[in-house]
């Protein structure tokens, strides 16, 4: 029996397919830039049978490829385009296996999507927090494992900060059982941190508790117009202590990019009688008037608005959510998902829009995103009317230039997507190569067969 | 020249001593619990100092005990009884760094004591939360090494969760710089994580980066008297609901640990009229009064009071500081430092009082702590007038009985202090084989030498 037939055996018939038609949609990434291969896909439903193929993959030397919702923006989800993965897909453990109120808690598999979670939660009175454009598909597992972050950040963390406990089985086959609902365990190292945010490269997570917390009784949202994203960071400061730091968004958004939404999403308008450079849309769970009063009187901020509805708040929200919809259906776009100090964001932006200008003069940088996490999308939108495939094919050279700057300033050249294979060149060139050879140990550490989502985060010849 | 005189030159004159006079109060733990001895203190100034420190001693086999404020409770930081162990000592890694009002950081060296940290953070209108019982000795270095808890964890989290960019110098000499001030950073696996609550086993941390908040202008602080521990559930997850999730502080006291109070510790007295078999005192940054209105209305309190002054709120919780000190004027006791689910908490304390009673029938258990948290100090006090060594001696004992209870319902035996020496064997007795091989990967990861805190979490002989 060949390692494939052993594999399928481990998970039983309705734990496989070789059916090309099946496995097609789970072969590519969903933007369409990285299409693989696969002999085999397995769907196991249980911890065990995902054990069961581990462990037959590091006995023959087998590389497996981990995916859950496969909605991550770095090309990891899907196998290689060698046709050697065999691809392990999470979605059939698709369990809450408990939810509880009074602890707060909510203990899932990894192939629940994210907002299952959100009304398992609800049912309870109780609010699952994370909160990202994917969440319809993306599973527990992906989130977990690629830390992801999303709107929420602010006031709630990343997903590592929303993880109690995990149950990961390790490329061994081996199932480590770090399942707990702990508040607190200081019993030596703490495991579970080393697979948060190492995108499958450590271990498949099969499971998880997650943080739950009390819903958001109230909601203030507004929309606040100011003279330069350099207020934006006053203003944040502003915000986090006159809400006594219950600010829950805080969204930079300039000129442009409402344009670009005002442009082509239907139904959009401006909220604002008169144009501003920059806006930011804030949300906390406190009145905003006495913040944004303040602001106008003194000049940080030029006009603004506060929503009176549900209805007005999620037109608000549209006009942010949209951006990147609207940045496709302009043309060609280069993206950077980047962080830097929050102090430096509006230095950042600026230093990085002029270097980009000097070297591309048509170009026009739409930078948002996550002021008060310094997460910048520093989007790089073509010159209007330009050939989108002659402009994209600067997106190594565009991104080199702009990464430069992030990393001397002192930030990170992906703030929330993580590496995969699509910035996995980059991370080789910008991290210390102490940084690189520590990794390389704790990944030999985990995985001796290297057979686990290997090309991921490590370039792929390695 | 040997390598203890190599060290010595590393350092300077100013760096080291071999002053028994001078060292001796570096060698003892402070409740007495161990004492040890070194050939030599070693005080570097700078990191490339303790660079230099490490590399010698990994080249040499030379084993580095390292020392913060040696506050912890684990008989962690003192050299070993052997006499072999360098010990290396922060306090002269002193300097804050800066102070960053506009991006909420600090960035300070090891060897600062987190009371210095409140102040620096509070000339800039910000503050440091991590508040525990040792701040005004307790170092930086220390409370990231041991992933320090405290009072404020409920609203703020334990230190992991303040930590944003690390320096360490590896086992190796090696100086890993990861001194970044970012809110997101996803580029490949998080190492700082490995190094926060490793007890130094990894690495020195030398300097860090941590978050600063806007201090809380507004504070409530409410006693409650509670039919029972179960009531103090309840109250909980309706204290998180009502006050917006404001809550800074939930302290479980029981009358037996008032009580000691009462009659040990000067100018206390009880805040409310008549004893009842439970207390919480409770803070938050919101008014408490519709929460304990609507406890008192259906019974889950019995009565309350909210304090109407700064004095007032200080004199409730100097009633729940000084339990520890009232236990040992009380006489003997043995301490747990456990954690379980906070929905299980009730229950942990009525199994875990059953099972110490029926064997010692005349001890009396006190449990308080961080419902929150779900952190119970577990302590056990003799009988009114027992011998004290007599009754210390079940020490280990008792903890076994009680730390079964604490595994068997999913808990930590160790909730905030850690490992270090006290703990090993427990944790080799408790922790899954697979467990304590993964972190003896890590271990021999980054300490090939097995120089640094040989000892702590891991068994001695090993």
């Amino acid at each position: 029996m060949t390692v494939l037939d052993q594999m399928k055996a481990a998970v039983g018939p309705k734990g496989w397919t070789e059916d090309s038609a099946v496995i097609a949609p789970h072969l590519v990434e969903w933007r369409g830039l990285y299409k693989g291969q696969t002999p085999l896909m397995l769907s196991p439903a249980t911890t065990d049978e995902v054990s069961a193929i581990l462990r037959l993959a590091s006995e023959s030397g087998t590389r497996i490829a981990v995916q859950g919702g496969n909605t991550g923006l770095t090309c990891a989800g899907v196998p290689d385009q060698d046709g050697q993965e065999v691809l392990l897909s999470l979605g059939r453990m698709n369990r809450i296996r408990s939810v509880d109120a009074r602890d707060f808690t909510l203990t899932a598999e990894a192939g629940v999507a994210v907002a299952t979670l959100h009304q398992a939660a609800a049912e309870l009175d109780r609010m699952f927090p994370l909160s990202l454009a994917s969440e319809g598909s993306c599973m527990l597992g992906g989130v977990i494992s690629t830390n992801a972050g999303g709107v929420n950040v602010l006031r709630y963390g990343s997903m590592r900060e929303l993880v109690l406990g995990l149950e990961v089985v390790l490329p061994t086959g081996e199932i480590w059982n770090g399942l707990r609902a702990l508040r607190k365990d200081n019993t030596g190292y703490d495991l579970k941190q080393y697979f948060i945010g190492a995108e499958g490269t450590l271990g498949v997570v099969t499971a998880a508790v997650v943080k739950l917390f009390p819903p958001l009784r109230t909601k203030c949202t507004g929309f606040v117009a100011l003279p330069s994203a350099e207020a934006a960071i006053e203003l944040f400061g502003r915000a986090r202590d006159l809400t006594g730091d219950r600010l829950t968004a805080f969204e930079l958004v300039p000129r442009f990019a409402l344009e670009f939404v005002l442009k082509h999403i239907p139904t959009t308008r401006d909220p604002l009688t008169a144009p501003a450079p920059w806006y930011v849309l804030m949300e906390a769970a406190e009145p905003l008037e006495p913040l944004i009063a303040a602001a106008l009187e003194d000049g940080h901020a030029t006009d603004a608005v506060i929503a009176q509805s549900g209805e007005q708040a999620t037109a608000l929200w549209r006009l942010r959510e949209s951006i990147s919809e609207a940045q496709k259906l302009e043309g060609g776009s280069i993206k950077h998902d980047v962080s830097v100090p929050v102090s430096e964001m509006a230095a950042f932006i600026a230093r990085a829009s002029a270097a980009v200008l000097a070297v591309y003069p048509d170009a026009r940088p739409v930078p948002f995103g996550h002021v008060g996490d310094g997460n910048v999308h520093f989007n790089i939108q073509s010159a209007a009317g330009a050939d989108k495939p002659a402009f994209e094919a600067h997106w190594a050279a565009m991104n080199r230039l702009v990464h430069d700057i992030v990393v001397d300033m002192g930030g990170s050249i992906s703030a929330e997507h993580g590496i995969g294979r699509l910035k996995s060149v980059e991370l080789a060139h910008y991290r210390p190569a102490l940084d690189l050879q520590l990794m390389r140990r704790i990944k030999a550490a985990f995985d001796p067969a290297n057979i686990l989502n290997r090309g991921r985060i490590f370039e792929s010849n390695s």
